[in-house]
């Protein structure tokens, strides 16, 4: 088992990665809870909360509850659900939240964590590989109709207990999803890491050693990050390397057409044309674009796309300010910073990028 | 114009207290927010929301709601629609949120100011003396039909400012319940606090250097008890003194039978017969209850009430912990500790206790 230190403003909690953790929860609980609550989603429910149960129902009284899977449920009506689920079984001041599940999961279930009786503690079991990256820094939040994420807070889990072993049933596409912040971590940290992961096969059976490896390496480069800015008001700006034009995607074609990921791995893309562009130098564009190929990664988007929409889409978008689009740039692989492009700039260089994906 | 300084884990705020606050409101505002957005009430708009424009809209673009005066606006659906309506108008990160009202607005534009966007700014502009006490001290909730405050967070102000004008326009039974906290907050410190307190008399009208002073000291009372233990883990329980009868007789009896201060003041008076019967001591409880009546406080309690039904609501507080029922006790005037009292003597005292009331 590998572990990961993160300090907060409020606390300092254990990042742990290994296989059949979920058999030995009580290791990842020091204080005497007066109940547990697990919140778990419905795919996730059948092949995982009985191990979880049963690692703790010898030690605390549990309870749980299922959640649909999908990202309708990261709503205000589930929430407030929840919240009465969780009066109704007795919680307390002195209870524990565990999250288990992938990001939806882990983002509904800490803004419960973080606003039942003004917080209680909680902890995240991620089962997936994109939440490598969601269930690491503390951010947690639900959807409003008008937007993802609009309601919610930072609040810092006590332990994240990430159990390799549940990462071998998720789908492929979801597999592409998480491996895409996995290569974003590597872009904005150092080329020694991204050359670890060119040589990752996503269309084979994982090993686990390799992705203890990336899964560890990935977490550290979040971890410092948000170490030294906690509440984004800085470099964590940074983790939104490929999401700008990512979210846009993922908005404008309608959520579910691409995984998360899957959209950030063509935002990252169109990140390292701009950086290319805006710095007059030259970047593993290439590189990228045949790995994400290799791995099947959907590239070329709808000819119909139309690019005021998605610019107009990239200014709404959360971490937004003033007038011009704000893109989180490499000037070189490891050196991320956050420019300001004009409109005018950037229409012309998302005109030719959206050209040459269809055309490659 | 006075000032107190208040430290949180996060950041540092000023409590400004003086009259006429109301038209500077540029003084305390130090950032060039994007927009600003005010969450008053039906009580309080038509009398100061107004000014509070004035002072603002030639430097800010400035939106705002009013919600239904009463506590029923503290609900999960005000909030929602509030969140709603904050996204509409257009508010991001860099915005700012101003509570303008009593302590239920101050409660839910708070909630709203935490988790909208993860945090904004908001500024506490308390309109009620029971508000000098919420609006010091970072608590922010809203309530759930199973228990008031169930839904909320730990969030400080940017600054809380105190127009003491606004004051004058309150009813007399909501200066009786804000003074009773006042009352709380000298218990809890020291005598000649209380003694300069006794001298008040709220039948009358109140005189602005008293009121002043006497929010003042409450106000510092509470700020230093916040600022070393800002999640009420330990020491800052000394500041439910009177409220673990007090809330057990206000839902008992209903919401709107006594305001949160009368309740408080009659749980205050049972809190010292407890710790006069606990430690072997004597409490100036003939002085408060004179006091009291003095004001004209409710005291008499319906003779139908039920003492085993206020004892299982002592014990649902949110504050309790394990079985028995805990009480913030004082060993003298100005030492609070909080105590675990056994059911058969705490039924005692309070048959004596309400049969005394009913017989004055």
């Amino acid at each position: 088992m590998d572990s990961i230190s993160v300090k907060t403003s409020t606390n300092e909690y254990a990042v742990s990665i290994g296989p059949g953790l979920r058999f030995q929860m009580e290791r990842f609980i020091n204080k005497s809870y007066s109940k547990i609550f697990i919140i778990t989603d419905s795919n996730v429910e059948p092949l995982y909360l009985p191990d979880v149960l049963q690692s703790l129902e010898p030690s605390f009284p549990v309870n749980y509850t299922v959640v649909p899977a999908g990202e309708s449920s990261k709503s205000a009506r589930v929430y407030f659900d929840i919240i009465t689920e969780v009066i109704q079984s007795g919680l307390d001041r002195d209870s524990l939240i565990i999250a288990l599940g992938g990001g939806m999961v882990g983002d509904l279930a800490g803004f419960v964590a973080a606003t039942f009786m003004r917080g209680i503690d909680f902890i995240q079991m991620p089962t997936t590989i994109l939440a490598h990256d969601s269930s690491v820094g503390g951010k947690v939040a639900i959807n409003h109709p008008e937007g993802k994420n609009l309601i919610g807070s930072f609040y810092p889990p006590q332990a994240v207990v990430y159990d390799v072993d549940t990462l071998h049933t998720i789908p492929l596409m979801e597999i592409r999803s998480g491996y895409a912040e996995i290569v974003k971590h590597s872009f904005i940290h150092d080329q020694p890491f991204w050359e670890d992961i060119e040589e990752v096969d996503l269309t084979k059976p994982l090993l686990d050693d390799q992705l203890m490896n990336h899964l560890f390496r990935g977490i550290q480069v979040k971890a410092n990050i948000v170490e030294l800015d906690e509440k984004e008001s800085n470099i964590r700006q940074y983790l939104n390397f490929g999401h700008t034009l990512g979210h846009a995607l993922e908005s404008e074609l309608g959520y579910g057409k691409l995984t998360h990921g899957e959209a950030v791995a063509i935002g990252m893309l169109f990140a390292i044309k701009v950086s290319e562009a805006h710095f007059h130098t030259e970047l593993p564009y290439q590189s990228l674009f045949e790995w994400l190929k290799r791995n099947h990664y959907p590239i070329a988007l709808p000819p119909t796309i139309n690019v005021n929409n998605l610019i107009n889409r990239m200014k709404k978008d959360k971490k937004a300010k003033k007038q011009s689009v704000q893109m989180v740039l490499l000037r070189e692989l490891g050196e991320p910073i956050t420019e300001s492009i004009e409109d005018f700039t950037l229409i012309g260089l998302l005109e030719q990028f959206l050209r040459e994906l269809v055309d490659r």
